[in-house]
Formats: C-alpha cells, structure tokens, sequence
C-alpha cells in the first residue's frame, strides 16, 4: 500500500517531466540540473560559468531551497532572470514544481536554464525534473568518499564536477581514490576539478558547457 | 491521502522512537543522534570524542549510511562495538532502525550510544529516534549561510557545533553571521567551535558531553 503510493508518485513526476522535457527540446533550452551537497558551491559555479558565458546565450535561473532566498539574491544581483522556489521541508525539487515555474520565468529560446537543486546528495537524484543533463558538484572539504557513499547521485550524473580544488593543501584527500569511486559507478560523465575561488578549471568546463548549448 | 499516509508514518516512527527512549531511560544509556551534511566531519568528531573519553565510560555506535562501510571500518579499527545500517537509497534513519540496532548491539547500561545519521541536513530532522540529544554539525566549508536555508535542522539541535575551523583562514566564513543564523532558531543549544585535525575547541565539548552522561 505504501508502495503503491510510492510509485503514483514518481509516474506522475515521470509524465510531468517528461512533458518538460518536450517543450526543452522544442525550444531547444537546455537545462542543468545542479545536485550537490549543502553548501559545495552549487551558486558560485552557476555564476561563474554565466559570468564567462556573458552575451553569448541567454541565461535563467530557478532557485530550489527548503527557506531562504540567499542564493536568488545573488543572481539577481548579476541582473540574471531567477526565480526562487522554497520547498518549505521538502528535500528535492520536482517536475511539478519546475513546469510552474518555468511558466513564470518564460526562459527564451536556445537558452540555458541552470536549475539550482535543494542541498541534498540523495533525494533529489531520484526526481526527474525533465531536465537536458544532470550536474552532480562535490568539494574537496566533504572527502573523496562520498562517490562510495552517495552511489545513485554519481550514478546518474551526465557531468561531474569537483570543486574547492584550491583547498586541497589544506585537507587530506585522496584525489586518485576519489576519481576511481566515480568511475566505478560511472564510465562516461566526463569529470572537470575547478576552484570557484581561482578559477581554474572553469576554461576546460565552459568549453564543455558550450558544446551542450543547443 | 497522501497526507493520511504521511501521518500514519510518522506516528508509527513517534511509537517506536518513544519506545526506544523508554528503554534508554531505564537503562541510563545516553544516545546522541548525530546530524550534518555530507563531509561535515560526523564520524570524525565521534571517534575525537571517544579517543578523548576512552577508558572512562563504554561506548558504541551505529552508523547510517546510503552504502558502504567505510565510516563503520574506522571505528571498529578503534575496538568500539558498531552496527552499520545501510539504507539502500533511504534518506534517513528511522525508529524501526535503531530498535533493531540496539537489540544487536546490546549496548551496556550507563553507556554513550552515538548514532551517525545518514549525511543529510533535511530529512533526518523529522525522524525522531528516541535518542536523548540531537547532535547538529555544520562545518566551515559549507558555509555561513547554512541554519538559513536548513531551518528544521538547525531549529531541533540540543547543540551545534561548527566543525573545520582550522580552514577558516582559506575559506570566506561570515563567524557572526553564522552565529546569528543559529541563535534566531535556536536559543538554548549550546555552540562548540571545533577542529579535529587540530583539536581545537574539543576539551569545552568534552567537558559539555561529560555532563550529559548519565
């Protein structure tokens, strides 16, 4: 019976973002959907990369938190459309949730639409939201382990980035074993190490994302 | 209905976290429910406190997490009993969970029970346990910004600590406004600052902790 429940759920997430994910393609948007645990630099890489990218694509923003518009602030303050959803408790994002707000922001065509998920390395993983690729971020500060403990969220990653590179003389992490939990769970996810504080990496990762521009 | 359901849940948690308070009473068994992101640094802080407190009052400890072992291998290389739960995608512990751990562990009378929770700043939050504390830990990388976004979390803490602190020198950390953050949820939950590459900020938690056993 709870199962049940369960899976009305997730079928009707399904057929909602898979609604989404036709009118993306349609209008030929391209949508991340940025994963990462609290606090690993889900805003600062999003504002970096539109900060490199600036007058060549159109950028939006939806902004997913259980409270607080700290990170929406931000990006208005770039003068980038956002739009902030509190999910009030609630631990993911969900396709409903983007399709109303995807009405409301109106991202122009051939655009890009970074969607900021809730800080959370397993929930959101879980919801299709109809978007293009999947981001998965992790930081140096949380330890190379956390592909072997958050299996499904690096499992289902289209692109992974490791970020806070510029900390790593400070903390003991072993970039090799990290790299290798990855790849365990994921062959193909091409996998980019940058500092949001330095920059560097970020010329190899705009590179990427410019490819995905469609 | 879905709400219904949702009650049903979480009153039958409520019945089984009561039942396991009971029996943590009556055997005088202090049980910390330790919460934080991923990375924040949970099971360091744990075997910190233990080494410090070793040959003083037994200890054991359950460790939750998505997959893997790799937390339960580091306290068992200390000679602590531990049960390792794996959740197989699940978000959080439950109740159920624990009662199930503690008839496995057997863990002596006027002894200390850490459970690390699953990493995870949201979900957790609802699922009492029966445990005596809530044990919240954020850490410096994440950010000053954290009991803003992830009110629940930070609103149920019996006491927080704000973990890395030796990387506060690296890393752009609002201290006060943190503080803040804390403080507008959370009156009472007393605050440790701690480092546990330096130690730092530990013999304040050892002596709040040494007062909790009972």
């Amino acid at each position: 019976m709870k199962i049940k429940v369960m899976e009305n759920i997730l079928s009707s997430n399904d057929q909602l973002a898979e609604a989404n994910r036709e009118e993306f393609n349609r209008r030929s948007i391209t949508v991340l959907n940025v994963m990462a645990s609290p606090g690993a630099g889900k805003t600062s890489v999003i504002t970096e990369l539109m900060r490199r990218l600036d007058g060549e694509v159109a950028f939006s923003v939806v902004e997913g938190d259980i409270a607080s518009a700290i990170d929406a602030e931000k990006i208005e303050a770039m003068g980038v459309p956002v739009l902030q959803i509190n999910t009030g408790g609630g631990c993911h994002l969900d396709a409903n949730m983007i399709r109303e707000a995807v009405q409301e922001l109106q991202p122009p065509d051939h655009s890009v639409l970074f969607i900021e998920n809730v800080g959370n390395l397993i929930c959101p993983s879980a919801f299709d939201l109809g978007e293009t690729l999947r981001m998965v971020i992790a930081s140096v500060p949380e330890g190379h382990d956390k592909p072997y403990k958050y299996v499904y969220m690096f499992e289902t990653a289209d692109v992974v980035i490791l970020n806070k590179t510029d900390l790593m003389p400070y903390i003991n992490f072993d970039r090799d074993n990290f790299i290798q939990g990855v790849r365990a769970l994921n062959e193909k996810a091409p996998l980019f190490e940058v500092s949001c504080s330095t920059g560097a990496g970020f010329s190899e990762l705009v590179a990427w994302l410019k490819k995905q521009i469609r």
